[in-house]
């Protein structure tokens, strides 16, 4: 267990003073599921493998190289292609400190090395601003992303160190980290950086070394942005409209505003300065209330990567980059160990089936980067991206997902995530709880939770009640337990040594309707089932158009799970019908009282984060509801 | 009558060997009407002036002086400012046509010196690319807009030839011309701009001057597409993917796309290249089966000012483009003179009222750029844009809009639109048609036409029957007359000397319904009367959120004209319900048998084009449906 217990928590809230639960180690907790381990072996046999791979090819590696001095080819790529590269060490960290691996420890070596190469004397750090382009760093911080790459180098060093215990990348990185502060640092230059991600980073640098110096210059690029003189333009794209503690919308690019977000939330962990957390409260209320896909997914607008207007979320042009989904994640995550309050897990769960995952296929190794929730076929996942940086970025969240399932607080123990597996827990009052979860979640609400305590009397159990979890139940050895256990709350739940905890969370399959002003979804529903958002996919309904296809107010929702399709799902399946869209024309006078066209069709939605695995085919999320009508043997009367 | 001969047509298609119609001169029209003839007013008297005035003040005309070497500046504003400054000319020159005015003819006298002293000595023009720039001439096609400007000079010196006789702009355009002639002439180098306009002007250049290199320059240009490798980057934006006889898709930047299918049918109307017709119509056929808006407005996407995928027609985020609506206007005014086939008639028509009107204020001197169909009250006409394409565009289509009436055939005159107001026509085979419309149009459908004839026996009249004017009456003389007048046609009419047609088109409002698979207009319907769509608009509804509003099935609409409302305009009144909106969640379950929550509203719709012009407000054109409903007293029991 020593080479577990080395890796510290994804972010690293264990001792910030504003935070009321704090993360347990990524290492602490072992899955044994039919969901999530495959996910994470393939992530780490095929993905970061296959990743390293696109980085050589694309010269991505090449660019340090260069820089070093050891090569001589012209700059490859986009000027911020070095953050590939540490989010590829970033996951490959990860990795090692769950599962080490000694060929891909030397891997992750080699590449530090090559990067170290790279580094200049005082610090600085970035393969496009070399040579001839050297005169012209930190001249264009809006566009440049110069400080995101160091903030990606950063996470990278953090987790390195904090999983193999070596200090080779949390060297390189706390020299340019000290280099920024020498430049940006309080009293300095007041700047921050177009593409925000280095925030969060400093404040995990601050934890991984405590100086002090990076969380004051996290604070300080946080608070550069939305003043007069702008540093950044001045747009809402950049954030740079508003001061942080003035914000009320997601607004601008989302990636960017997500991550920033994410390193204000681990400020007010660490200093809460006034007025951040109401900040980030609104923002929270704005996302959930007016801007977020059923999926989780964020950012509608392919214009600038962008969240739209209120209710602006529209299907087939929905953008929702995958990497948005990962930085509402870790946003999340931060909020929930902040709080304690389950809203933030609940998000951060569904945005991770639902948003997050259709980013990866199945095989591992091909990716969206724009995740529309309906689609007409031409929609399809790519080996790597000329802008690669949702890929890598899956990488390392799955690589880190075992750190997401727990937190810990006094004595007590919180259960966030929900997958077979084993965590061993180090309380905070003393002792050892090993918690073993059998379930066969996300397919199955029943979890069984068997707890162990070393070298302690007794701990408190918090386990999240989902919020779609109507009447959930638990019991105690066996035994109904009177414990209030109400959605979208964590139940409290005492336990012993041996007890055994069987938590039931009744999953059906849900019809979901959105706010009338959401214009995409007028007269659709979607369908959930447990954490997960559904779709229909062409190839399950030959020869008719998904499009056609609506679901009856009465159709019933019958889940049946296949072990053989698409890595063993759970299907929902109804009688359906398809509706004639009538003749090839545009615009038509209106008929009231017309007769629609149906045919019956067998219908079968699948988990939408497993479509575009098949043949391509349209897709659809939501789907034209119709009322009640009468169903007969194979023939379909009226509508 | 001198003044009014002298003007040519808007397209010269007169002589065009592959031209069924042939455009009358714009001056040949005479408009006394209650729409249309104050709105031109308002352009001469207003427009004309506040955009020389916005020419001025944002250093268009001073690039000129500098250019010229009068002044000594940098260039101000954006590379392509040139071709406002044209387009302001055009406009101006066509008024001259229709208006002569001396203070008018004297400033735009100015502006050629102005733009004259620039011109360099082998003939090319464009104030972005002199002193320091002039090296880069021509070294970036794809998105320097150069030869776009030249078109626009070209465009302006044709209409000022032909208004005023003076040769002063055509010899600056022609010397521009011969430059371009001989840079990418027939066995030159292979070129085109990466936003077509300059292959229609060349063609009108062609027309006017005679020189055939304008004409064999326009279809090298017009062929430069499309080919591998391309000259454009290859792009669809660019519409460089593919050549055009191979384009089935409208795609890429809707001006772009137009402005380059109008160029294409004036090829077509000269030299009828092989391919070009038939991919002419089934761009056309996608256009109106799968991109268009119900206004006519074309290009769905803020990204690229682009066309969507097909039924890709949101509303809220509507792009529409003041100038797209202009460049459809343009080829549909091809494709109707190349035909003779009342469709392109009506597609004019209904952009000319509801995709290119709204881009203008009542004021005469605010602009929309982008005409979304929906908004909740942020979208607000501007004075001026930064990119300025549209305000002088719409001043050039007004100033000219005479010449959009009629054309001949023959012994035929071809009515295309109907407003009040007379028109001199000579007839191709001798003498002169002078047609006198009476009507109300657009607000009425009654149109009174005396003909008197001049060196002329008789004449036949082909009058459009729009296609939405079903059991469209014809009578001469006071008697009905037997005439096949089917919707989406020309009602041929024989008429002498005195006889008065008049041509009955019954207008009622109508509820329009869209393709079952244009997302965005699920369960809602477009209201429309005669050529004219509808929208609700907050300051007709107060209290109620628009979006709140649906229109059951059995409300009657009822047309009332409103001469003190928005320079009068015939409204249409219902009973409809606000519903409620419910809850402030963005996701809820779905609740098949929901009790609406609904509070009868007062409704009451006008004409599209004349939003936002009071208060601002939220908009809506496509209004949702609900089933019927019984109306009580101010009483509403159930929905």
């Amino acid at each position: 267990m020593s080479a577990r217990k080395l890796s510290g928590p994804v972010a690293d809230l264990s001792r910030s003073p504003g935070a009321r639960l704090h993360p347990v180690s990524i290492a602490a907790v072992a899955l044994t599921d039919s969901f999530w381990e495959p996910r994470i072996r393939t992530n780490r046999e095929v993905t970061l493998a296959a990743q390293l791979k696109q980085c050589r090819e694309t010269g991505r590696i090449e660019n340090f190289e260069c820089a070093a001095g050891r090569k001589d080819v012209p700059f490859q790529g986009i000027y911020f292609n070095d953050s590939d590269v540490y989010k590829w060490l970033e996951a490959a960290a990860y990795s090692l400190g769950t599962n080490p691996n000694a060929i891909l420890d030397a891997e992750v070596d080699e590449v530090i090395q090559i990067v170290g190469a790279a580094q200049q004397p005082n610090g600085y750090l970035n393969t496009y601003y070399m040579f001839e382009r050297e005169k012209d760093r930190f001249t264009n911080l809006k566009d440049m992303h110069e400080i995101y790459c160091a903030g990606h180098l950063i996470q990278a060093a953090v987790a390195h160190s904090r999983a193999t215990g070596k200090s080779t990348l949390l060297d390189i990185a706390s020299r340019l980290a000290d280099h920024l502060y020498d430049v940006f640092g309080p009293g300095k230059r007041v700047g921050a950086c177009g593409h925000e991600e280095a925030e969060m980073a400093l404040v995990e640098l601050y934890r991984e070394t405590g100086k002090r110096e990076y969380l004051e210059l996290a604070l300080a690029m946080t608070d550069a942005r939305g003043h007069k003189p702008p540093i950044l333009g001045g747009s809402a794209y950049h954030q740079d409209h508003l001061p942080l503690v003035d914000q009320k919308e997601m607004t601008g690019h989302a990636v960017r505003h997500l991550y920033y977000l994410s390193g204000a939330a681990d400020l007010v962990a660490e200093e809460n300065p006034p007025g951040y957390q109401a900040a980030l409260e609104a923002l929270w209320q704005n996302l959930t209330r007016r801007r977020v896909y059923v999926t989780g997914g964020a950012g509608s607008r392919y214009e600038g990567e962008a969240f739209g207007s209120d209710y602006e979320l529209p299907n087939e042009r929905a953008y929702t980059e995958t990497c948005a989904a990962i930085a509402s994640v870790m946003w999340n995550w931060r909020m929930l160990n902040i709080t304690g309050e389950a809203r933030f897990a609940d998000l951060m769960e569904l945005t991770l089936y639902n948003a997050v995952l259709p980013g990866l296929a199945l095989d591992g190794e091909h990716y969206f980067y724009e995740n529309p929730l309906a689609d007409t076929g031409g929609h399809r996942r790519q080996a790597w991206f000329g802008c690669a940086c949702c890929p890598p970025n899956i990488a390392r969240l799955l690589a880190s997902l075992t750190g997401y399932f727990y937190s810990t607080s006094g004595n007590a123990v919180w259960a966030h995530l929900y997958a077979a597996g084993e965590a061993q827990i180090p309380l905070e009052t003393g002792g050892i709880a090993t918690i073993t979860q059998s379930t066969e979640y996300p397919w199955d609400g029943s979890i069984t939770l068997k707890v162990s305590l070393q070298d302690a009397e007794s701990t408190t159990l918090h386990l999240r009640i989902p919020a779609w979890a109507r009447r959930a139940l638990i019991r105690l050895n066996g035994k109904p337990a009177n414990i209030h256990a109400e959605p979208g709350e964590y139940a409290k739940v005492p336990v012993k040594d041996g007890t055994t905890v069987i938590l039931t969370l009744p999953m059906q399959a849900e019809r979901i309707a959105s706010h009338a002003y959401v214009r995409s979804n007028m007269g659709r529903i979607a369908l959930k089932r447990g954490p997960l958002v559904y779709c229909i996919e062409g190839t399950d309904h030959p020869g008719v158009d998904v499009r056609n296809i609506a679901l009856p107010d009465n159709s019933d929702l019958i889940a049946e799970h296949r072990t053989d399709l698409l890595g063993g799902i759970t299907v929902l399946q109804a009688q359906a019908v398809a509706i004639s869209p009538g003749e090839d024309t545009l615009y038509m006078p209106y008929e009231a009282e017309e007769e629609l066209d149906v045919e019956p069709v067998a219908f079968t939605a699948i988990p939408y984060y497993a479509w575009a695995n098949r043949a391509a085919g349209g897709m659809e999320v939501w789907i034209p509801t119709l009322p009640e009508i009468e169903f007969e043997d194979e023939d379909q009367e009226d509508a």
